[in-house]
């Protein structure tokens, strides 16, 4: 069972939008037991449309095709959909219905042509009703094949994908069992972890794969089977794992499926009930941003200082001037200060901080872009690590966010 | 002249990563007056991408593939280039020099053989040299058509698509000139403009495209013009753009290609010399984190405090507990006190502040999940406007964003 996605838009062929909808749509297909065999983008273009849609019904059981269906004339895809199955446009009073109701609830004015005109869908395909715009989705099968339309916004599509299209592809198709499990590890690079499981990895079944995922200082090892015995899969992937583990027990961090690692240390400060303050410098707020980004937040997090200038490092969080003389604003000294002031400015049970340079100038310190320290303190102790980064400003910031995560979770699972 | 763009790794077709090297690809290609035909994403199997190498050499003059040049062996991109070419690997020895010198450097251990096997290439390819990694990027020349492939690290495939691929386009095909220009506005949806400058958008030249890419509350609209004589497209570019911007004052917000909106604040800041401190709550720090991705922050940017739980804001920012008593802690008169209190606290020129609530639970205050107050302060006046922004908790962060920058930026050009 192979699907193709197909997203349609110049704003990607000309890079104005980075085409995040395929990653969503492709893990959820893989939930369900679905490959992914190709994802294609394409210009608004009729011709080229076409060519797609012929391709993918070639090498393809389901397609996938997001963007294209808005109201405007750059909109092309679902008149090039009628125009692929010999067609024609007609008028869904469901589709009309939820216009008008959006339209009375949201607008509060009349509906004008081209509003009516989205109501508008080709004959042969079933409406999937889309509660979040005006845009419906469209099911169209044709020789055991199936085709899917769906809008370009990507909350509109997730709505749709997750409600409409994967049970009706569910009910259709008997599925695979498909399983991924991705190892983090940190430390070593992916030649030398190639190197030392070599054997391990040779002796893999034919129906498991192995991928290495390296970025930014980790290399995540993914392993991935497929096939119609799901007890078996799951099993062996056990053992494979098992097995595995012993071997890089030093580099190992964990399983990306249990979420990121600011989930898990959002899960273990919740299950124990304690508390975090952070201090960021050169993170910028990034690991505040994270932090926070996941609902539940409140329960731990009470807050954090972005300590950007030298003086608010002194003013805010109340570090004293003789200290940054004596050891410079990055520094481990600074660093734990910071986070022994954090913690108790909020009055937590833990307080992280960052003191670096991200480049591209040296700032108000003297120390060479890329360095960063990262302290931790806890009730009765406080420590740091100097990590240099590198000279790349997005890189440093985002390694450093990484390795102050690491440094946490590590912190709060010594008891 | 165009180009395909085909990037290798199971890891996009199962959407454990969002590919992102696409969208910097095409912006490049973009610039340099290269339009791009398609973008295609294939697993790492060798008759697929096999398949993709002829379809797109079909299509396409440049082709330029990522991914799948590692040492490991799930990296199968070279030997399949090597195939498609009917070519051989042979060692370069300039690449083995590289990587000989990365590994003194950063290894400090001796090249294992799978380092060693990094030089080889397939004897047609002209080599790229990497110089952030132990992969080179290859330049292969067949009928008229170039291929290039690129490892899939984004910052090693950056540097050398910068560096080597670009200046190489350049040199070896005559290209034309290709402008974009994109209109922020917000405030109307898109049909609306749509039929409120139709005479206009059914007047533009043919060689002139025009989009509508509506996202959290923005309409963008984007004129992308093609052709060989470089002025008159300008020029041409310029006077629509002048007939269209009466028809949309109420809305308009600015160019795109200007710079993010975050980018511009911080121009005016700095040349302005005025400073800038901020206070989240529920936007988390993003706000912090988006002002200080870009290097030159520490010029205007004195730091921010994440208020998340309602005793931070009473703590750290001195709001008086009867105030968030009498008004809710997500209320006009606290977003108020914050922003002048975090002026004041960091003693700069101008105040930002967001309280809200993101959802999904209500949390601290009693407002409607959604509801944001954003204030400003400056040095003599603080005012706050109250925002409804739906109840999906990423996007309620996203347009308190957004929401803060358009306020901040429109008090900014006020002198």
């Amino acid at each position: 069972m192979q699907a193709e996605i197909i997203t349609i838009g110049d704003e990607i062929l000309i890079g104005q939008i980075v085409d995040t909808n395929s990653a969503f749509i492709a893990t959820e297909l893989n939930n369900i037991g679905v490959s992914v065999y190709q994802i294609t983008s394409v210009q608004d273009d009729k011709s080229h449309i076409l060519q797609a849609f012929q391709e993918a019904e070639n090498n393809a059981d389901i397609i996938i095709i997001t963007g294209g269906l808005g109201p405007t004339k750059d909109d092309i895809t679902k008149n090039t959909i009628a125009e692929y199955f010999n067609d024609t446009l007609i008028q869904n009073d469901s589709v009309l219905k939820n216009i008008e109701a959006m339209w009375e609830k949201y607008i509060k004015e009349p509906l004008s042509q081209i509003n009516i005109d989205q109501a508008l869908v080709p004959s042969k395909a079933q409406v999937l009703m889309n509660l979040y715009g005006s845009a419906p989705g469209m099911w169209i099968e044709t020789n055991g094949k199936v085709f899917v339309s769906l809008p370009g916004v990507p909350f509109e599509m997730k709505a749709l994908l997750m409600k409409e299209v994967l049970p009706r592809i569910k009910s259709k198709f008997k599925l695979p069992f498909i399983l991924h499990r991705t190892i983090l590890t940190y430390g070593l690079g992916e030649s030398k972890i190639s190197n030392r499981i070599e054997s391990w990895e040779d002796a893999l079944p034919d129906y498991m794969k192995l991928a290495y995922l390296p970025n930014l200082g980790r290399v995540r090892l993914r392993l991935s089977a497929k096939g119609i015995n799901k007890d078996q899969i799951i099993s062996e992937m056990e053992r494979q794992i098992n097995t595995l583990l012993p071997q890089i027990k030093d580099i190992f961090f964990g399983f990306e499926e249990e979420g990121s690692i600011e989930q898990s240390i959002a899960n273990i400060l919740t299950n124990k009930g304690k508390t975090l303050a952070i201090a960021e410098s050169c993170t910028g707020g990034k690991i505040a941003k994270l932090i926070t980004a996941n609902s539940g937040a409140s329960a731990f997090f009470k807050g954090s200082v972005v300590s950007y200038a030298t003086e608010s490092k002194i003013e805010i969080l109340n570090i004293e001037q003789s200290l940054i003389d004596k050891y410079s604003v990055v520094s481990p000294e600074v660093a734990e200060a910071m986070a022994k002031s954090v913690r108790k400015l909020f009055n937590t049970d833990y307080g992280i901080s960052t003191t670096g340079n991200a480049g591209p100038t040296k700032g108000d310190s003297n120390a060479e872009v890329g360095t960063v320290c990262i302290a931790i303190a806890t009730i009765d102790q406080v420590y740091s690590e100097t990590f240099y980064l590198g000279n790349h400003r997005t890189k440093v910031i985002n390694k450093a966010v990484n390795k102050s995560f690491e440094m946490l979770k590590k912190e709060l699972l010594k008891n």
